[in-house]
């Protein structure tokens, strides 16, 4: 191959990547967690900020708040009814008491329903008695009609990973838990279409697909725990979306229960079906509020057997945004993420953890590549040419290639880390939020302006805040910004919001790229959507949900 | 590069393409056009069967049968007001003469309206006495508001150029066309977001985006003529499917109008948006039946630089399944197309235009595979090795290459000029449907059986039918299913339906895969569609246009 001596020839400044220890195994820092309002901090596990979290690694549930104290605003709809013993009795028959986990009605609790309770972030805590966890369609169906007849409350729940509240209780709601069922339904491997019941596990899913050579178009950190029905109802983002585009592409069909009872059976393979309205879509981001998904049906691609990853060093956003149409033009059909991490972002995970970082010296701002494609061989000529040029250009000033699985993972890890390292401190006032990419940066520049005028930025400790970063989904135009705290405080919140979210607002972005509105978003929506189409969305729950039953107190 | 070596070491039997006259310039066939019933047989432009058609290649309009004749059973819904000189004047008030075609309640008419009554297949005419042409989103909100007060039904329209009959009236619905909005309202050369008027032709904001180094991710037949609209209205297929994925992942954002006036404002310019239901999904595809879709916000891919084209014989459909396999694992993130054509298909080809084919022998079945890249050495090599691979392997019989854009042109032809050439001996009875893959093409067989039984398949002039044959988008398990015949004959009408229709039926299909449902296959929906799913349907139809006067008799 030609490549290699090119490459060497023009990347003086480029190398390969020297070994550095994983940034995994020095990140173990304390943090302080609370909840005020819209802002959060959280003790996220080391994963992606963006793609919910991984159950059990905290405290015992009992000890975090429950939500109805810490939102107090909120009071529990009275038209309601309280859970009886009767109930009880009718869903045991139902279901077998195996089934149906109660507490404080019964002695005979066979398990501990306090983590259905509450969230991993241990920012949510419900107060129900009852936990259902169905092995059918039917058994939904059964569960759904009678709550609907008789006024039950309920929450829907997989694998209760989320980042904004959703799939708890706020008080009494029974939750329904798929974790029953969890069959893998068919595979068709010509085709790539996957049917399963909506209790499968993410991971599962794509570790039987990977025997099949096939991939989940869809990955994220909480993999191990997360259910492929509440990726859906959630319209989950992740890490392959640039790559293979979003839940309402791929997937193909659903299985859905209304709280009517009536079973929505739109479980099409196939990939082309135009005979009428696609219904499906609606509970796609539904965030279980007009129905329980109980299966899917999901088009999943080729497995790729080469990826390379590259780690930059940029001189302005600009550039990063130069670099970012070059890899679309460049890399094209092989390009599967393209993320952005500022300098401040970078130098907090070495002040966090000591990390030595992949370049040597500092720049404004970072990137990350890869690539993901059939052939090693063409991936890596394709990618060195592309290196090639925005080196020769002067629009990368400075760059690393990944050799191998553990520098890949290394490079991974300056991005993936970030999350994990800025609540060293203390806390941090978290946002998740699309905008038009070329304005996507000047919010993080304007709310550290705003922060910093008011004197409250500093490298001591009298100054609350320690900096404002920004990274992120470049592909997806998903910024986080983000605001590392030694300490909560109020001056500094009102700093934040609404300034934020009318930031927002103004460029037509979006408050939630990719976790949802749950409990956590729900009073903002305003500021992403119109009173038009917020009225319209209303008309859908209570077309679906006349009772209001479905994950009452959230989503809008 | 070593491929061409070993390419030519072992694909003794696959050889570069000889040149071939172009399949173009020879297909001129007369074609007797009727209509019956759901079959149909139509004289179309050469043209992928599949995407629609050309306007203004045929006889005046007025010889067209008026639809309320050829549809007796259907009535005019007689709550809907009839158009008065005072409505009239109302519109001329509201639009100005020029953009309010009116005939028979003046004399004065610029235009002659009758384009806008009938459709290009010369299939469908309706009695419209009133064609308006807004030239804003606020124009349409003021029609829209005026006709549902006054009962006056209405008829939206974009290029026209559907194959179901949706956009032309039955009976004297107002013809609300989009041909003057046709503003590109913005392009983001960084994110690949392009947002445009709904009257916009797609081959126009194609072209744009070629200037941009960007596609738009749809291609059809039709594109000189088709709105981007209408596309989305009708969620076309098209030829980009298989490669780019449907418009439900690709459009971002909608603009449009609900019969009560209300513009639905949700013309977001992000990738990434959860906040609430995503109800612009029931617009795409929803064929004009809840409001008007007057803007879009989609996202376009990067314009490939390499294309190559490859066409196979193949001994069974097994071995076409175990080539489309192949091709999806090592061709991957390259492959654009994989057409499949029966050898039946290939030879009423010949037999109707004398056209040489590609490959010397016959074969039951044949492919066409397309690879678009960015890189034309590491695509021929990836391309070269499989193909070496499927023919040592004996999956593949023969094939050829092409070599350059007159030969790729011509084995294009070879699939696109299926639907002409089928029609050369006097009609075609045509269906457009999906089917799980493994069983598609076993309908053709026992469709072929079944007329063959009956003994009205022959080769002499008293056998009413010439064959049966199946061709399609392999990749997308779209399958068109074609009888040429003599001439119509209602024993091949009583032995096609309600046998195919029950057929796709018992195997999940669609009968639809790709053209919608428009008045031409509204009766059949329910072998799709479970009551369940119509009764879904019914529900948002209800919700949205409760006077019904959004496109009525079609749809569902």
């Amino acid at each position: 191959m030609a490549t290699s001596t090119r490459f060497a020839a023009s990347l003086r400044r480029f190398q390969h990547y020297p070994r550095v220890t994983p940034c995994t195994s020095r990140f173990r820092p304390a943090v302080q967690v609370r909840w005020t309002g819209s802002t959060a901090a959280t003790s996220e596990p080391h994963q992606p900020d963006t793609e919910g979290g991984v159950k059990g690694k905290t405290a015992p549930a009992k000890t975090i708040k429950f939500t109805s104290e810490a939102y107090p605003d909120i009071q529990r709809n009275s038209k309601f009814a309280k859970l009886t013993p009767d109930h009880v009795k009718h869903f045991q028959g139902l279901l077998g008491s195996e089934s149906a986990l109660i507490d404080g009605l019964s002695n005979d609790a066979a398990e501990d329903i306090e983590p259905f309770n509450s969230d991993w972030m241990r920012k949510y805590r419900g107060h129900t008695k009852l936990v259902l966890k169905p092995k059918s369609t039917e058994e939904v169906s059964e569960i759904l009609k009678y709550c609907n007849n008789n006024l039950l409350a309920v929450v829907p729940q997989g694998g209760n990973t989320g980042l904004v509240g959703g799939s708890v209780p706020v008080f009494d709601e029974i939750v329904i838990n798929l974790q029953k069922m969890n069959n893998i339904r068919s595979f068709d491997e010509v085709s790539g279409i996957l049917v399963a019941d909506a209790g499968v596990i993410l991971e599962v899913a794509d570790n039987f697909l990977a025997e099949k050579n096939h991939i989940f178009p869809l990955d994220l950190g909480a993999k191990g725990s997360c259910q492929i029905g509440g990726n859906v109802a959630t319209n989950a983002g992740g890490l392959r979306l640039l790559r293979y585009g979003s839940l309402h592409g791929n997937v193909l069909g659903i299985e859905a229960v209304l709280p009517d009872g009536t079973i929505v059976d739109d479980l099409s393979k196939l990939r082309k079906n135009n005979t009428g309205y696609d219904i499906k879509q609606l509970f796609i981001g539904g965030e279980g509020t007009i129905g329980i998904i109980t299966a899917i049906s999901i088009l999943c691609p080729q497995r790729s057997r080469a990826m390379n990853v590259a780690y930059f060093g940029l001189e302005s956003y600009e550039k990063v945004q130069d670099t970012f149409r070059e890899a679309k033009n460049q890399l094209s059909e092989i390009l599967s993420a393209f993320e952005l991490m500022d300098g401040r972002s970078q130098k907090l995970i070495t002040k966090a953890t000591g990390k030595k970082m992949p370049l040597e010296g500092e720049h404004p701002f970072y990137c990350l590549i890869e690539t993901s494609g059939s052939n090693s061989e063409h991936d890596s000529e394709k990618l060195e040419t592309f290196l090639e040029h925005v080196m020769e250009t002067g629009i990368v000033s400075d760059g690393v290639l990944a050799e191998n699985e553990t520098q890949i993972r290394d490079l991974w890890s300056c991005r993936e880390g970030i999350p994990e390292c800025l609540g060293h401190w203390g806390g941090v006032y978290k946002y998740d939020l699309s905008l038009p990419i070329e304005d996507m940066y000047q919010l993080v520049n304007d709310t550290r302006a705003r922060i910093e005028e008011a004197g409250l930025i500093g490298n001591d400790d009298s100054h609350p805040v320690l900096d404002v970063v920004g990274y992120g989904h470049m592909g997806d135009a998903n910024l986080h910004l983000n605001v590392p705290v030694r300490r909560y405080n109020k001056e500094v919140e009102k700093l934040l919001e609404p300034f934020v979210f009318e930031w927002i607002q103004k460029k037509n972005g979006s408050i939630s790229a990719e976790h949802g509105l749950g409990i956590a978003k729900k009073p903002f929506i305003g500021y992403s959507r119109s009173d038009t189409m917020i009225r319209l969305m209303k008309q859908i729950k209570d077309l679906y949900d006349p009772n209001g039953i479905m994950n009452p107190y959230k989503y809008i």
